[in-house]
């Protein structure tokens, strides 16, 4: 992955002002769903601030396999990143900002709990 | 990995007040140890609250690739965490919690950047 290694050495830090909001993209599959179903009726209640996205049984965009995604606010991270470490029940999540530079957000940038999957990195602009 | 499922569906959330502190692993071979030199300097110029553990070649510990440790406060992770995302110049990296619970700390409960290395379990205590 080129992403990977873009950011040269010498190059200067990167500030965190960069990042708008963050995604987190829930994945599962039949044997899982009960547990993101669980999972997302948990955020729903416990983060108001969180905006929950639709199903995707179907692939879509990147991703590679079943999933959806929860935007949140940077103000957000703090709690709901080590909530999710504490509480995503086996199930694989990345976790990723938005700076504008969507390759990078979903590589460079990514974390992931779980698993790392691949991602479609030609559905994503630069 | 049985500590990916010890949470079962119906159990409660566990709370975030459960984590101590938190360490991040930089991992590094002969070919980047370059670049995790320079994360180390930054990251101690930094964020002078984090404790920059010692350099190990051999590996130590659950760690299956050379690495140091990172150890920083909980009101360290909204800062560094988004920091390391953007800065890790394409290094591996383990982040976890420190509950108590060694086990489900590196797996569960693990966050990665870059890669999901494989961790010994057998060093750690359930």
């Amino acid at each position: 992955m080129p992403a990977e290694n873009e950011t040269s050495l010498t190059s200067s830090p990167q500030e965190m002002r960069l990042i708008q909001l963050y995604h987190a993209h829930i994945y599962y599959d039949p044997a899982t769903r009960a547990k993101a179903e669980l999972l997302r009726e948990r955020v729903g209640e416990r983060f108001p601030q969180a905006t929950l996205g639709r199903w995707h049984d179907a692939l879509v965009g990147p991703h590679t396999q079943s999933m959806y995604q929860i935007a949140f606010p940077v103000e957000m991270f703090a709690e709901f990143a080590p909530w999710l470490m504490l509480n995503r029940d086996g199930l694989t999540i990345l976790l990723h900002p938005e700076t504008g530079r969507a390759k990078a957000d979903h590589t460079a940038h990514a974390v992931w709990m779980g698993a790392v999957l691949p991602v479609e990195l030609e559905a994503l602009k630069d």
